[in-house]
């Protein structure tokens, strides 16, 4: 089993100014070609401390990815440490300087500074990776039986990188075992609940799957892992678990891929031919802006009204001015006639209608902070539904709109002809 | 100086299923009471992998904090490991056993089952610290001059844990230095053309200040961050060098401080008492999503119109037909029209419009993926202006919507009375 360890460079990961979504990316792309990542590591922009971890997990781990710290400013150390650590000295690669040149004359458009023309050097002992992307070249090295590999630590370089240069050659020089994942998400259900109603398929299990509970907005995703040599065998044995671990959850089950709610929905509607459209005060656009995440998503999605005050509540959706005088904004009554008068607008098969109160301010007595009431149905029957979160204004919104996308995919089950 | 390691365990992490956002949150606040963050390790739940990992940080820091593992399901075994590693045996903690009992009772209002009873058990030789939000305890280890912190791996409850226990526990322990950090965001200057531009500056801070670049779509930040005993000399110098930071780069200034763009033009709308409305084709509501994401946010935003259909932006915003038809929904005049309409309906001091092609599909040879119209003005003057895009759906509708908030951000600075 080949591991490998991720180390993240940059203060700025230290003092959380920024969450590292490069560590995932990577580890997801490692481990689909059978590589399994051992450890993730963040250290700052400190001599000492990038030394330091390159030596411990060089004892971790026989592949070492590390991004971060290749920038052309001047915070950063990680280059002329990575020349010292590899014993080698500072040249201009030709490779590289083209790739620089071609960016800024056919992609940037902008005149190239010297500090732009720096990024071309690396150390001659190391093989230069191409950046489709931007001028910091990906650089690999190895030490000892170890092979280490640098990147620059802007996303979406760092994964042009990976995918045009280090995922192919890993697979080529490395004879990988086969890895499978399998994951089903479930609403509605604890995460305590659900263990005590599979606990005998778990202890039941043999050593090499692995379950794992994963909690997240009211959805309780479940992911089986399974390794061997022999990707049939390995993918037969986890299929079959994979269907009886359907068959047990399947009162709460929602989709038995790794996908989101929003595309769980999006898809029945697709293979239905429907469409749906939102109406949103409190969520403010986030239900619309999960569907619309959706390649596609112009096959199932017609458009929202976003309406925030009560003007627009009743100038867009026709909401009466002595509904939401006699019951307050956040009220059955309003989602009721805010989802009928979208369904008029739009004339989309379904519609969603969401109001409520986020936080941190706003609440009241009779209807505290996390009151949400919201409304899914079709041309035929409104059903509505009142929730109470307890979290922060982010969180309540998150956990609102999760809520409202499974209440519709639940009514279309039911109702849908 | 105090140092700290943050210790995250579950194997979700290491095959990127999760991304990890606890380490930065953590992070934050430390740096807020003056303990740096030096390491922040991700490991499996592994036996092994944690035990080496509680050994190592043991020897880079002085205080470990460690979040995950602790959860009712038993892929955990971060509990019975911790246990054994600070040679106690499990206990039935009372404090703990009340705290379950009582959010089984009054918050969450469902049966207890032995599974979440259990979450009561913790080693004898740590300090329990309660759960506002969970069944989990936090724990406190002591040992061979080290102090480890033990918390659930939900975000919430961590917080909860953190905020009243650990932070201030911390404070009344250690005698901690200042640190501070003060953040600008400059728009639309590369990071190269930035870092020329302020390299004497660079060069001639004090080895105690430490300056660093954050690029994230379009947006530049730069970091200030100083560190000594004394908090009000330390502020006083850094405030200094920060005034003559925001003077050499104002011609791209945004912000002076730590905040995102939609809270800087939400600041400048609620200042001005004016407000905004968003009629989006390609975002899908996510402008509307970040606007309304900012508490208080009714005392500026009105509402949107999310037209993905033709027939939405004729129906909604009284695009024209002919309009569509001979120029195409992704053209300056179709979003001048988008913006025309929502002011007519929506009767706001501003309005954005957007219309693009967010990829995967639906690019044209004379129109590709990423090709982007936006309209900002009000009921006086219109500006329009096109982007081209290169990246993925997600980071071409993020990188739109930033765009077209400070497009307007400009337009009120320029134009607005």
């Amino acid at each position: 089993m080949i591991n490998a360890s991720i180390i993240t460079i940059g203060d700025e990961l230290l003092i959380g100014q920024v969450i590292d979504t490069n560590s995932a990316w990577i580890a997801q792309e490692l481990n689909k070609i059978g590589i399994l990542v051992k450890r993730r590591v963040a250290v700052g922009d400190t001599w000492d401390e990038i030394w330091k971890a390159l030596d411990e997990e060089s004892a971790h781990s026989s592949i070492i990815l590390i991004t971060g710290g290749l920038g052309p400013t001047a915070d950063d150390i990680t280059k002329p440490l990575l020349c010292k650590y590899f014993n080698g000295k500072m040249i201009v690669n030709d490779a590289a300087l083209k790739n620089v040149i071609h960016l800024f004359e056919n992609i940037f458009k902008r005149p190239i500074t010297p500090r732009n023309l720096k990024q071309a050097e690396i150390p001659d002992t190391a093989k230069v990776l191409i950046n489709p992307r931007g001028t910091a070249p990906g650089m690999w090295f190895e030490k000892e039986g170890n092979l280490f590999i640098s990147m620059p630590g802007v996303p979406h370089e760092m994964k042009g990188i990976m995918e045009e240069e280090v995922l192919p050659a890993f697979s080529k020089k490395f004879d990988l075992p086969h890895i499978a994942h399998k994951t089903l998400a479930t609403f509605g259900i604890g995460e305590s609940t659900l263990a005590d109603m599979i606990q005998d398929f778990e202890e039941a299990l043999p050593t090499h799957i692995k379950l794992a509970y994963l909690p997240n907005f009211g959805i309780v995703r479940l992911r089986l892992t399974s390794i061997g040599a022999n990707k049939e065998i390995v993918e037969n044995e986890l299929n079959k678990k994979f269907t009886t671990l359907q068959e047990l959850v399947k009162e709460y089950l929602v989709t038995n891929k790794d996908e989101p709610m929003e595309r769980v929905l999006g898809s029945l509607l697709l293979k239905r031919n429907e469409t749906v459209s939102t109406a949103e005060s409190c969520t403010g656009g986030y239900i619309a802006h999960l569907l619309t995440s959706i390649p596609g998503s112009s096959g199932f999605y017609e458009g929202s009204m976003i309406t925030y005050s009560y003007k627009a509540k009743e100038d867009l959706l026709q909401v009466k001015n002595e509904t939401l005088i006699n019951k307050g904004a956040v009220s059955e009554e309003v989602v009721k006639e805010m989802a009928e008068g979208l369904l008029q607008k739009l004339k989309t098969t379904y519609a969603i209608a969401v109001s409520g109160i986020m936080g941190p301010d706003g609440g009241m007595p009779d209807k505290p902070t996390g009151t949400v009431w919201v409304a899914v149905g079709d041309n035929k029957k409104i059903i509505t539904k009142k929730f109470h979160f307890r979290f922060d204004r982010q969180k309540n919104i998150q956990l609102t709109a999760m809520n409202a996308l499974n209440l519709l995919r639940m009514f279309i089950i039911e109702e849908g002809k």
